[in-house]
This record gives C-alpha cells, sequence and structure tokens, in this order.
C-alpha cells in the first residue's frame, strides 16, 4: 500500500506518506488551507505539495477536513451517525475512482437540532485503533471542542461546544479583559482548578465568568492567575454536561489542550489517555485498509 | 419631603423631584454618565442638572448607580447581603450629611465567590414597594442580567448572568456571525421559543450556541430567525439554572427585554409581572422614606 494521507484545514495543509504498516514515511506541512485556495486550483495545490507520492504505483490518497466541505475542493456529504468505518467508507467522495477520494465529516440530529463535525471522524477512528477501544469518549479539543461517544466500533452520536472560541470572546472582548492581564501567561494550576470548581457551582457560563471579575475587585485572585481561572470556568461548563462515570475517556489534540483538559478531568475524578497527531494518520490508514478489506 | 432621586449610570444621568406621596412632580436626563465626568467635577455635574432641586427646603439627594463606584463620585462600599431597607439605609456613603448621599450597591458570597451589584438594589426596593411584595424573584435583564431573591422583605442573595454581553458578543465577533443577517430586525416569536427549548437539552450556551450554525447550514431555520433563536438560547441558557416554581417572578426593565424575559419564562410555564422605570424612583422614594423612619 503507498497511502497519501492528506488532512486539508482551514489554515493549513499536511501530508503524509504512510506505508502497509501503518508507519509514517515522510510528512510535509504548508500552510495552503482552504480558504488559501482559489475555487479550481484544488488539484495544482494538492499536486504541488504531494504529487511525487500520487505517482507511485498504487497510490490511494484520502483527503479528511475541511478541503470537503462546502467551501473547499468538492462537497462531501456529512454521513449521518450512527457510523462505523464501513459506513464512512461507503461515504467517501471519489475525485479520481479509486484513487483519490475526500473523507465526508459526520452528522447527527438531536431532537431536530443537527450537529455536525469535518476532519475529527477521522482522528477518532485513528484513536480507536491506536489503542484498540471500541467503546468511549473522545474529546477533541479546540476553537470548537467535539465530544465524540463511540459504542461497539462506532461513532453513536457527539456535540460541539464553541469553547476556544468563547474564551478568546471573553478574554479579549468582554468586560473581563480589563481586569485581565494583556498575556495569557503560563498555566495556573490552581486558578485553573479553581475556575473547574466554580463551573460546576455556577451551571451556567454566563452567570460563572463574572466570578472572573469580582474575585479581581475583590483582590482575591491576583491578576496573572485570572487568564487560567477563566479557562477553567470555560472548560468546567463544558465538562459540567458530560456524564463520564464507568467510561473511557480520550483526548485527541495538542499536548497543550490535551494536557489542560486531562487536568480539569482528574480534578472531577476522571483519567483520561492522551493522544496527539498521531491519531490523525492511524485514522486515514485504517480507512485504507477498511476499503482493502471490502469484498 | 423634597427628594431628589438621582440615577447615576456609567453612560448617562437621570435626575427626579419627588414628592411625599412619591409622585414625580419633574424628571431630566443628561448624557453625563459618570465616564463623561472628570475626577472632582462630580458636584459641579450635579448642581448642573438639578440645583434648583437641591435649593428646596429640607431637600435630600439620593444617588444611586455607578456614582457609588471606584470610578464614580466616592466609593460607597457594597452592603452584603442579606440586606433589607434598614441595612442600605445604615450604609450610605453621606457627601453632605443629611442633605446628599450615595446608595451603596449589594455584594453576596457564595461560597467564597463573591458577586456585586450597583444601582439594581434600589430597583428591587422600588418593585418590592409598588407590588407589595416581600418575597419572590426579581430579574433586571441587561448586559449583565441580575437575577434577584428576596425573602421577608430583604435580599437574600442574588447572581449575576452576563447574558446581553455575550449575545452581542456571539451575533457579532463569533462565527455565527457569518451565518447572521446584518440587522437583528423584529422578534421572531416561534424561534426565539426554540432557541429557549433548545437551551434547556443543551445543557450549556458553550454547546447550544452552536446549532444556530448547524440549523442554517442545513436550511432548517430562516437567515431573517436565526438572530431570534440565538438570543433565545442564550435567555434559555440563563433561565435554565434557575428553579422558579411557586415564586413571584418580577421583571424590571425596559419593555423590549422585559418582554422578551416574559415571553422566555411562559414557554417554561412561568407567569412573570413586568416593571419600567416607575421602579427605580419608587426604590429612592421608598429608601427616603425609611430614613425618616428612623429613630
Amino acid at each position: 500500500m503507498n497511502l497519501v494521507a492528506v488532512d486539508w484545514g482551514t489554515s493549513s495543509l499536511r501530508v503524509a506518506r504512510i506505508d502497509g504498516e501503518g508507519a509514517v514515511v515522510e510528512e510535509r506541512r504548508s500552510p495552503r488551507g482552504i480558504l488559501g485556495v482559489p475555487a479550481g486550483a484544488f488539484p495544482a495545490v494538492l499536486r504541488e505539495s504531494c504529487g511525487d507520492w500520487l505517482d507511485l504505483p498504487g497510490a490511494l490518497c484520502l483527503i479528511s477536513g475541511m478541503a470537503g466541505s462546502r467551501q473547499g475542493w468538492q462537497e462531501a456529504p456529512y454521513c449521518p451517525c450512527p457510523a462505523g468505518f464501513d459506513e464512512l467508507a461507503r461515504a467517501l467522495a471519489w475525485i479520481a475512482p479509486g484513487k483519490i477520494a475526500l473523507v465526508p465529516g459526520l452528522s447527527v440530529d438531536f431532537l431536530g437540532t443537527p450537529d455536525v463535525l469535518r476532519g475529527e471522524e477521522v482522528q477518532v477512528f485513528g484513536a480507536m485503533d491506536l489503542l484498540q477501544l471500541r467503546d468511549g469518549v473522545f474529546v477533541l479539543p479546540g476553537t470548537h471542542c467535539k465530544w465524540v461517544r463511540v459504542a461497539e466500533g462506532r461513532v453513536l452520536n457527539f456535540a460541539t461546544f464553541m469553547s476556544g472560541e468563547v474564551y478568546g470572546l471573553l478574554r479579549q472582548h468582554s468586560i473581563l479583559a480589563r481586569s485581565l492581564p494583556a498575556e495569557d501567561g503560563a498555566l495556573d494550576e490552581a486558578a485553573f482548578l479553581r475556575g473547574v470548581r466554580h463551573a460546576q457551582q455556577a451551571r451556567s457560563i454566563l452567570h460563572g465568568a463574572f466570578s472572573t471579575r469580582t474575585l479581581a475587585l475583590f483582590d482575591r485572585l491576583p491578576q496573572p492567575a485570572l487568564p487560567s481561572y477563566l479557562s477553567g470556568l470555560v472548560i468546567g461548563d463544558e465538562l459540567r454536561t458530560h456524564a463520564l462515570h464507568g467510561l473511557d475517556v480520550v483526548l485527541i489534540g495538542s499536548p497543550a489542550l490535551t494536557e489542560r483538559y486531562a487536568l480539569a478531568l482528574r480534578g472531577l475524578g476522571c483519567e483520561a489517555r492522551r493522544l496527539g497527531s498521531e491519531a490523525t494518520w492511524r485514522g486515514h490508514w485504517s480507512l485504507a485498509r477498511q476499503l482493502g478489506n471490502r469484498p
């Protein structure tokens, strides 16, 4: 197998060549995310970044991420949950049959309200394979954090939390910005955990967030600790809504973010495993293998 | 009694002359909120707006709002809850003894986390007097909405929700802004109530807010209805945290805002009474009467 795995996001393009055993032979990265690619230029940009790999014998190219969105190369319609490897493989949008395909995102419908993800599905399936887990909760922190519930090897449902974005808005543009220091600085673990705990009592970030201001007003928390406290409030509000008892919890993302979520979860009595970008490439490889296994 | 009631906020100054029966004889308004008054200029600005009233025989001037904050005329330290009329009267910060006083705000401490309000205390006491209510929940919507619990004629505790501000941030500065129309338009009641209901299921605005985007993505809600839906999500998240069963609920504020909250409350099976600016002047009058009754 010569697998060309492509993770094509909004602001960056990452490609990897992966061998039959799932080992990454070579990896490249470029700033040409879909927002920097004019309509019609996607084939040329892909060739530019890994044309040499595409010409290898039997090369298979799987592209995940926003390249499959309405603003990307071509829309790959969301695959509805519950969805396993097999549903995902069947829902691939083939650009060059048998050679280049867009991986669809997933959609879910909760009492008439939809939710979507795109790109994270590959990471979740990769993490399942890496950890040999068929059940659990997979959390992908970021601007829009995804909580993905997996049961019997399939994605049952998931939910999006605008945690990273709301933190940024409160930190930069709300009245709290006046109390906060110019820079976030290093994480203050005690202040962060205090925020996580207060979020459980406040029961809404709309209420909890205001305590960042009042704690500053009454000098109950030193200014450098306030960003960590606010971060704890936001992540704590997210965690408040999940019942994780007895479930395996896996965090996937950058070390700085997964460390913060692991800390918050530990503060609430839950141990989580952590994975980084290895989950992405493993997901492409697992999907390619799934394609090979199909009759 | 010649009462000069002053409501001195961040961006505006309102004054009223009130007679012994609580009737407003005359009312004036100026844009000279505390942010527009240089340090030391507060006495002159007050004279400018109502010096003629201050010179009336036996005039008593009570100033509520941000004029009593650290950024205002002089800091009137918060009066800790539980607090009734009497505690508030005792905590007045006299600028000219027996003649001009700043009304302090209220503070509360919930398991080590403080909350504060300033100006709303006068509205709540005014509403209690107008409605002859000694128990209930008083809600003052706005940029920072205050939920005030009153029992046996005293403010037991309260909580601040940054609802108005977070709505503005999500509406103007988040990814949702791309889906929303340029103008809010008239309230779409059905979409608003759908947002209120979804907020009860979503259990966190961090999650609920994202549905504004997905409903637009799947054409499940027309674009002009999206701001009403988002407003319902935010107010619904606020309402979610309150147990109001069996309590009198009073909304105090501008008609547009209290109407929206009344609608949301009705959607959740709770009838609320509504008051406007009459509560402010009645609060000043009640407080002045309380001062007169003191031994």
